[in-house]
């Protein structure tokens, strides 16, 4: 089977391949009388869109969406938002020996064997394509919570990392990388370009950060707030790890050294001033009030220039190099899509918390 | 709200607090017709008791489980199997100075925000022993999937990791730190030894392995078996960081060095043999039929004898030292618990996999 | 599979088999800070307790709550509150001929049909005992909605109704047949000991109204306040049919005579005063204001002592008089019942509506 | 809160508003594989189709669905399936007077309680036009269960009944009534004329029947079969009622009556030959292999041309009277949803057996 819907009240459903006439989202259980147009969701789309540079793939969308429903004189109703992008440059001519062959590292092969047979052009469902509708959904999602800023950037591409003490959150949009540190976006402008000449492709780590997430949210225990965003986040295409906070780096530490230290005097009225956030904002499953801080590993592209060895449908053994156009680094475009999933699974808990509160 | 349900179609709710009269679980959607008893489910307990060495912590408890339904001679009827375990080593007033000040990096103090008040004694909900009642219901789910082996070790602690050459399945049962290199658990002797007489606490990585997990397993989108995986162990107490298969690592590879390249020959009938498996087992959400691995970080103990700044309810200025009787390394006892949600997550989607094939 | 959760927001689980060691309900999703004891839900199992006159079944249960979770002096804590009763007096021997063969009308057969085998004693999971624990629930849910007024009664017994103009609510808890007209239950002693004297059984009408819920309560399209309602009430042992307001009567009216007309100057401040309630409280599967009305229809009890023809497990012909202990008029104990899952289900659509409101 | 998502494993989620640019659902967990093209879609649909006689509403809608996910080579794929179909009639100024003043019966006052404003262009979202997305969706159910017949009739208009003796399914299609009998079809020609021609209009009964059902499928206790059923139908724009079986008609017999004896040598290899079906097919929940049987009743359409009483969005007094293009008897076309809502239950309980049977 497969559940391609995510949220307990606050709920989206996505649907669509990457070469199919469209793919769109079904965003459910929105409060009525939110402010919402067009006009709210492009921008974050177009932030992730295909071919603005030469860092991303050279497939043209303009990613333009529709809302079919749910939306009245520019309010939204209460009722589901239908949310529609029609696809408009699939070239699934290129896509011959996907149909023949698998792509290590890709769902070719694990898709047959689940459902005996797959849409391979442009990868189908597993197109990174279909997080175009996640984007559209987390636009949604941030006018549930207006008093949340969510940002997220990429902190490192095939091991080369930001410098911290570089970090200006103004470059972020300056370059085609979300990298806030100017010095590493011209490295890996280097190194992106290297990988894609090569016809390789490369990994990168991606952070976000919430801030102005009131201490509460959060539903404990099996869908505490950092289990809810790892899964969310989790779900992203090409994603192979999660961290909250200091993540692995916390099970090398000692209690003392971990230990978020509180003392009077936190903005929130009567909370506290903490210390440290080693715990990513999230104490057993719930906002603490601190900037909720998650990261994210991208393995590097699957579709590659490169020839490696697989096999055929029927079992024979070939080599296979992946034409069609694909990201040298799938996780510069993540930047937007784990913002939105942040988004999505905040505002959730943001009605889920209002239910309790009375 | 509260979310104590996981789970699709197999599915299980946990209840209970540290210090009430007894803790559980129901486990609903469980096929009919496998043989079931006490016996099935007390052996997974016993690994996860608490006191049994002194690198745990001193609570004695037999954690004997009782079945109050869903079993009739012996065999599972489909109805909901519910499972009980009683508390009978509560020392509920070691936890006096709980109640007036905040743990920092427990959830005493998000608990105060979220609900306006909280069950201090030994941590209620928030405490690690609602992870017997996960314990037993991973138990029920292992009969569900008798095909899989799962099986976790602790691979580092405190920074201390150890040897992959050194690895031996055998010694993973033989030491009272779950460690599959014995020099490694010789070490790690005297380490938490020290952290304990210096009341401090230690984080760990574990990790876990399923094996027999065929090609096909996992509901994409939003249900993908390594999402639904991250969830589930990110949900346990003190994990901040969940792995699929390399991670973080694969974010640092080329597409070349972090391809699962294939050549025909497989065990499996008509699948792949494949050369590496940097994916742990999951490509696109779905199973590809290689083990699966998962790594886990699990923070240091919150509950510390050395005393840490915080404040009190009414907002003043503090310091801390938990008494009560706490685990220094809580990742060790997280073992069981990570065998326990790999098996819950596999038999629902064992169940999922066979709707879908018909 | 089996699905013993229900609830969107407000959960409740039961589980328990009519001959097992006990029974119980695991409530999640309850708000924090609600005075809650065992005390608040007895007097409601008492109401539906076996045993109380010679009208129901002469099984002695003392269905005596325990709360084993979710409740930390004297107030819920926002965790799961896990209800437990002890089944005390199983007779399972009277159950010899049931392993044997199907009761016509009971879920016997169908239970065998779907697992492969079953807990005949005393019906097993498809037991009414069950519904002790929707009870019990239910008792936590009315909590959760004080404003709400909950009262159920029986409408009819085989056919005999009682008379609208005679309808008194203080007559409900005088007789045991929750009937509110006097002279009625007076002719349903005689007809009732006629049909348990004949080892006969009888259906009945239960009917139950809500006053007190505000309009807007209900989640349209699928969780529609009705739609609940009609899968709470039909998922009732022995239940075969649900009406809203004037339900079957409405679809022999014109739009005129059906209209419930509106005039400024309801008791809510600024809603209508209605002229009619034909609509049962509901429209566009919202609540209006009025009271919300409900009726159901209880077949009679499938185990009679009457002999039945039907087949053994092997497929051969035999008949079947069902000896145990058995109501003769399974709706009576359904009043409580109908209560318990109208007001479960009012508490979930209560949270809910919170959560839109902000 | 709004849920517009039913389902447990084959799900579907619906959007769309009477005046919007289009409407459509989203079937997600159906099984891959299956053939499926607009063609098997659009028959039903045009059943369901406005504008085809004079008894219905006179809006034209083609109702031309188009499959935009989910489908490659004309299978289904396993991922989710959008259906989406274009409104092309609407003519909102018709609607100015909904727009200030409440319907009696319809939804408006209700959706202004709950969201605070509503889109009043031709009911919005909880106008019946919503019901053709259900239809839609119904259609790929039905390719899930191809051994399953399903056929629904009315059974009653304005409270004048089929004769059972004259039943003849060949009729059904032949009257714009979905009539199965011949001379209540001309019956219903002059009263439903006059309805219409007087500016009133009739409620109706449905029923539905489907057969080839095995014994086995439903899930107990709160997924029973008859409980999804009923929160399936009564989830339909104008139901009132629900009955399985003999509905409320079982509550005046007495056990004897109502038993439905069996007897060896039934069509299923093992299963009895049953002598009646008052239970409707359906014991504890799980069905028996015998057809089942569902009766809905439909109140008369709200919208009508007689004045009636009501108040403004402010308060005031006021009569309305419904222009627009309403159906006279909005249970005819209840036909072919109930049918949708039928398969769309059985697609999903069917799965939910399979992932039991193993």
């Amino acid at each position: 089977m497969s559940y391609n819907t995510f949220g307990r009240v606050f709920r989206f459903t996505t649907w669509g391949e990457s070469h199919g006439p469209a793919l769109g989202a079904v965003v459910d259980g929105c409060p009525a009388g939110l402010s919402l147009s067009e006009a709210d969701i492009q921008p974050w789309l177009d932030r992730r869109r295909p071919g603005t540079s030469r860092f991303t793939t050279q497939r043209r969308e303009p990613d333009e969406v529709r809302i079919l429903s749910g939306v009245f004189e520019g309010r939204t109703t209460g009722t589901p938002i239908s949310l529609m992008i029609e696809n408009v440059d699939q070239r699934s001519k290129d896509y011959g020996e996907v149909a023949l062959a698998y792509r290590p590292g890709h769902a070719d092969y694990a898709y047959d064997a689940k459902y005996g047979f797959r849409d391979y052009r442009g990868g189908g469902r597993s197109s990174a394509r279909e997080t175009a509708a996640r984007v559209a959904a987390g636009a949604v999602a941030r006018k549930v919570i207006p008093q949340v800023r969510i940002r997220a950037w990429v902190e490192a591409i095939g091991g080369d990392a930001v410098d911290p003490a570089a970090f200006d959150d103004a470059a972020i949009d300056e370059n085609p990388f979300f990298c806030p540190d100017r010095a590493a976006a011209a490295r890996w402008e280097v190194l992106v370009d290297a990988a894609r000449k090569a016809g390789s492709s490369l990994g990168a780590v991606v952070t976000c950060e919430a801030t102005g997430v009131p201490a509460g949210w959060g539903a404990p225990l099996y869908a505490k707030l950092d289990s809810e965003l790892a899964a969310a986040i989790m779900s992203i295409n090409a994603v192979k790890g999660v961290e909250i906070g200091d993540g692995f780096a916390a099970a090398a530490l000692s209690g003392e050294a971990n230990a978020d230290a509180m003392r009077p005097g936190g903005t929130d009225a009567a909370g506290p001033r903490f210390l440290a956030n080693h715990a990513g904002g999230i104490a057993g499953g719930i906002a603490t009030g601190q900037p909720i801080r998650v990261r994210a590993a991208f393995k590097p592209t699957s579709s590659i220039l490169t020839p490696v060895e697989t096999i055929t449908r029927d079992g024979a053994a070939t080599e296979i190099a992946t034409r069609g156009r694909h990201d040298p680094c799938v996780g510069i475009r993540g930047v937007p899509v784990v913002e939105a999933m942040m988004a999505l699974v905040l505002a959730d808990q943001a009605l889920l918390h209002r239910a309790q509160m009375g």
